[in-house]
């Protein structure tokens, strides 16, 4: 018998197939990249002419874009928002459209082109989540730009067409829906319990404990109670904290720490997945200043997470129509299998 | 430069990337169904004794389940949801949680195992679109049902497994998030305006043109103007009708001739590709009885219209994370191509 059951946060209901419930070893998925990918790309080190000048970038010596990096951030050379301009909204008949205002850059994880995401080592691992918290600091400040994505596609099956690992960063001029259901659903909740959403969440499962697949001093790696995929994860900070870049430079590097142990497990039970990673932030809020069209208030009552999704079957239209997902392993399977990985 | 389009039906802001544009025979993805797919399979003539006994079927003569068939209705043999017991639904600490009741039913198109869409012969598919539509009219009846949903997966990327052409029908316990979402913004647009929030869209596209790909008496489809994906469809009847089945056997012929007509451009123009189709439909409304947790009025302010998806591109984990989708194709020259196929 399946199971229907209710997710909190993004107030959705998921179907956990226990009569289709697959071992970890069951999905079949293409591999990552084409064989094909070979090295050089032009995120490689030498060919730094083949991308727009960088902004910012981790290395011991040499001028800006010279070849002797670790970790260089570059704007996008096809950016899907470009940064110049006023979004100049206004309606078309019934419709609504603006610009495509945004900002759209790479922060590229590691020199070498072929590392799988949990064998890229934790000094550049952590300089990069160190430069892209650095970037989104600096575009909050932009207040054409109402919310900051971070994230990054691993595998053709995430979207990605190259081995090169990077990490995107977009800034773009609306507040995306999905943000704000999960805003409004923690705000409801600090308004009748006075507790954070988020906190409850952790406070049940670490007491519960055969959902959790990681735990230290800092951070917790779950398997959500209702995850839509198979081996869905969630990574939380345990403290309270509404922002990412409320982070030191430690918080950071043991945050990269945990990413790296979660990325090997997942390479040991599922055979290098495609997936995606997405920082789930607050809004800027219009930078603390209440504005038209931004989200009000600062949103203390919110807990900034990391979403990982693999992507081991493929969306059917039953779940692109209702919004109803279909998950062939209980996230109690994921979490004890991920658990034991060595 | 990119532009953002507002969907004043969902709610949502799309990105509309015309840097990224790309011309119909652009994409790549795989080819639908692996070629070590041959019948027979169970699904196919002869094979009956490998399903569950049929629902329905549309033969000519000769007992039920015998395979003298054109078109026949059985249970999923591991339906996602099961047909006996009580939801039993409950809280579990935080969480909800209810067993896996429901329908999941197959409605089987074609005797013959591989036909693309558009190749099914119109009696074929309009029988299964009939069968479909006297399926939905009997699981209403079912009180502890609140969506139906009916729909077709073509091809690997899109969920499919095999070749042959067949339709879902699955009834849940629950009005999916995506509906309920339509179905307010409908009721608030009528609240204001005293019209249909969809018939106020099909009369601005139909004026405008240019996101037209096929226009009847009966039916229009549109490339819509805030399309999540490249190709992206809908089709509406032109008269208002909140659900499907008040359509008679005349409209059904009628839908289905439509129907087959796109399928055979969305062929022409992309070259086989993998598609959903998904009717969205009024929920059950607690059969007229207001009860709690049914969308409790009729929707008699709803438009009953079918999705068509194709599977061009894999999503990335910007749109995971933000829903905020990023369309390489402008819908109006989606529609242009669509039109001039022949």
């Amino acid at each position: 018998m399946s199971e229907l059951r209710h997710d909190p946060i993004n107030r959705r209901w998921v179907i956990i197939a226990m009569e289709r419930a697959k071992r970890p070893k069951e999905f079949e998925f293409p591999p990552p990249i084409p064989a094909s990918d070979e090295p050089p790309c032009p995120l490689c080190p030498g060919q730094e002419a083949e991308t727009p000048p960088e902004i910012m970038a981790i290395r011991e010596q040499g001028p800006p874009n010279s070849p002797n990096w670790q970790v260089r951030v570059i704007p996008n050379k096809r950016p899907v928002l470009a940064i110049e301009g006023d979004p100049d909204r206004r309606g078309v008949g019934l419709y609504d459209r603006m610009r495509g205002i945004g900002a759209h850059e790479l922060v590229i994880e590691s020199p070498e082109h072929r590392r799988k995401p949990g064998q890229i080592p934790l000094l550049q691992f952590s300089g990069a989540l160190a430069a892209s918290r650095q970037r989104l600091a600096d575009l909050m400040h932009d207040r054409r730009f109402k919310y900051i994505m971070i994230n990054r596609n691993y595998g053709a099956a995430a979207g990605a067409t190259i081995h090169h690992p990077f990490q995107q960063v977009v800034a773009t001029p609306v507040t995306p829906l999905a943000v704000v259901s999960k805003l409004e659903t923690a705000k409801a909740h600090f308004a009748v319990k006075e507790r954070c959403l988020f906190c409850d969440v952790l406070t049940h499962e670490i007491d519960d404990g055969s959902r959790i697949v990681a735990l230290d001093e800092h951070f917790v790696t779950i398997a959500p109670y209702a995850s839509r995929f198979a081996y869905e994860l969630q990574i939380f900070p345990r403290r309270h904290s509404h922002q990412f870049v409320d982070m030191d430079q430690g918080m950071i590097e043991r945050l990269a720490a945990h990413m790296l142990d979660i990325f090997r497990r997942m390479d040991v039970v599922l055979g290098d997945p495609p997936f995606h990673w997405m920082l789930i932030n607050a809004p800027n809020a219009g930078a603390g200043v209440p504005r038209p069209g931004y989200w009000t208030t600062l949103p203390w009552d919110f807990h900034w997470h990391i979403e990982i999704l693999p992507r081991l079957t493929p969306m059917a239209g039953f779940e692109w129509g209702t919004g109803l997902y279909i998950n062939p392993t209980p996230p109690e399977d994921a979490a004890a299998f991920l658990r034991d990985a060595r």
